[in-house]
């Protein structure tokens, strides 16, 4: 919720539910900047604020949100009631602001509920066995929606974001890109994990294993959103290819020339997960003279780091050559549909090629194939992919 | 607490009573103007937001300054847990906005005590039995503080505010008011009734109630403050009057020529009290002719409301008239030594008649003696009687 007049349009859309009959319990976070203020207080004042005061301290942020909400909507007469983690009680485990929820008491919400009272219910927050308030991490305010909707048996998850549903890709890139009526919870994932960030992925992996249908709407238009559910919709042809994701956050790290011996592989990437350092796309090539490369990609801003790691492993391996590449992206095209179907990733690489676009490394599963590519052509492969795999608008000649 | 800076201050002074071997609980307030910016959002959203969710919204402001305060505790090396009124256990009453304490669980800061841990503790909060976030008025950090040090039997309830001390009356009338070494609770409720802010009644009266040692203390500079307690303190002369305290914000009203029949009292202060206006000095006096004249005083700000109130009694009570009086002050000499000492009244009556200070309406009790006068002799009045009793600092000549 951005400011004052957001919280009274929000107060409006749910009288609107509660008129229409429905029960209504609503998640929310905190006023835009006001978490980025807290951080900024605790900065201030260490370097290393104690994990458990840091939550003690940014948990305040959707307190202040919940209580402005319940007092909007008792203004325009829909009675209502707001509740912190702690106060519901969400029980976490202790892992302070990266806690996960373990327990949901919906007894006092289901007896306000009865009394015909909306709730309101700070996000991104609980408590753990011993009474500490904890949080989710951020963005987790998704997650406790979710939550609550699998606790109180909700008919559906409505999560109002800054977009008005998911994009077959990013519209910024693709102009005829298209609004999915729906998608299953696994293309969801795939498209969250490789870089489409209109949903927290914890909150997508929760919805699926409590089966609760989740639905993508924008907070500031009208619209039906995206249903992000467990079926693939019988009644519609499914197309092959659902959408297509991409970053350009990763960056490419090679080490050449190393021996191919067993446990080489873990003798590379042990002292990286060591180091912390999150390892996407992994490939590993024989080459001809007994020796083999390992290529991976990391965040954009651990190759520093993760190239310092490779240059000590690289003495000990008597490795050749430490490579890498800051400007790559990566291309992923995702679909439940290609289960059934051969020949996505034959069509894949064919347009690419018809655009004399290298494929640097290629990793697939299931339903997703992935290939990373120069950044410079990122762009123009996935405006290529997204017509290729018939995803264009249809109406988008004439646009 | 004021900034970052002043937390950090904070913190020093309290890791200075750690290494001396204290167990130490700490009560916190919000920082300067968090309260007012809290306060200021609701007032954007509502006319009149449901106290129970001003509960929710405030208390966020001691909440960040709990954490905080703990962040900068644990950056020194001071092992320091914060606690929100729910976490401590603080329970009160339901009556939101304005909750009273009715128990308090000691158990969990015991524990921390034990493990040589601070415990930082939200002032102004508590918790009621329905779960319910209370508060207990604004200003009530004190009587969680003194609340806590009676439920935990500490030796003394130190309170950190931006004066040295109480002083036998306000430094800036009488430039050689004293800084008072004791004081007894009687002595500083009666103190504080008449306008001497330096803390809140209820804290008193708690610390009063349950046998707290109490002291004021300055946030800013080093100094023993002043110590509030039930006795006496025997080893010293104890001076007749303790200290001499005076307002300015009430008004008189009177109400002339009304029949002297029982009950007449209660007609006209009836509606008074049931238009929430609250009455401080009562004088009724007989007049000659069978007719009566009641005076009472009220806070200047409600003289016109109590005004038109008397104006309705007026007509029933076919009263002659009714005069009203706002530049009216009330000096009041206040000391347990009274109790032993005649002559304190007549005292104070022929210092005020020196210098021709007409006294207005008299009212006593045990160990005060209250005086309204007209406004412009206030500062006139409050040194001569400062001088007259005895409460010049002994240096003043040479200062």
């Amino acid at each position: 919720m951005g400011s004052i007049e957001r919280i009274e349009a929000v107060a409006q859309k749910i009288a609107g539910f509660r008129a229409r009959g429905d029960d209504v319990v609503v998640v929310v976070s905190a006023m835009s900047g006001e978490t980025n203020r807290l951080i900024e207080l605790a900065n201030d004042i260490s370097g290393s604020p104690p994990p458990r005061e840091m939550d003690v301290l940014v948990s305040t942020g959707e307190q202040v949100a919940i209580a402005l909400l319940a007092m909007a909507l008792e203004k325009i007469s829909c009675p209502a009631r707001s509740y912190t983690g702690a106060q519901v009680r969400i029980l976490t485990d202790d892992s302070h602001t990266k806690a996960r929820i373990e327990e949901i008491d919906v007894h006092r919400m289901q007896a306000d509920l009865s009394l015909g009272r909306v709730i309101i219910v700070a996000g991104f927050q609980g408590v753990d066995a011993d009474g500490n308030i904890t949080t989710l991490g951020r963005g987790g305010s998704d997650t406790t929606a979710v939550a609550l909707a699998a606790a109180l048996q909700a008919e559906e998850c409505q999560i109002y974001t800054d977009v008005d549903g998911v994009y077959t890709t990013d519209p910024r890139v693709v102009d005829n890109a298209q609004r999915l009526e729906r998608i299953t919870f696994e293309e969801m994932l795939e498209m969250a994990s490789q870089g489409s960030k209109v949903l927290q992925i914890r909150a997508v992996e929760f919805a699926g294993k409590y089966k609760v249908p989740l639905r993508v709407l924008s907070s500031f238009e009208e619209g039906p959103g995206t249903l992000i559910t467990l079926e693939e919709g019988e009644d519609m042809e499914k197309p092959v290819v659902s959408g297509i994701a991409f970053n350009r956050d990763e960056a490419k790290l090679t080490i050449q020339g190393i021996p191919d011996t067993p446990g080489v592989a873990y003798r590379i990437l042990g002292p990286i997960s060591e180091a912390n350092i999150e390892v996407d796309v992994i490939v590993q090539n024989i080459s001809e003279d007994g020796t083999t490369a390992l290529t991976f990609t990391v965040h954009r801003d651990e190759m520093k780091k993760a190239e310092d790691v490779l240059a000590e492993i690289a003495g000990d391996l008597q490795a050749s050559s430490v490579v890498t590449d800051a400007h790559i992206a990566k291309v992923s095209l995702v679909g439940v549909g290609m289960r059934s179907h051969a020949g996505v990733a034959s069509q894949m690489f064919g347009t690419l090629a018809r655009h004399n676009i290298n494929i640097q490394m290629i990793t697939t599963s299931e339903i997703k194939v992935t290939v990373i590519i120069e950044e410079k052509y990122l762009e123009l492969a996935v405006r290529a992919l997204h017509s290729s795999f018939d995803l264009d608008a249809p109406d988008s000649v004439e646009n």
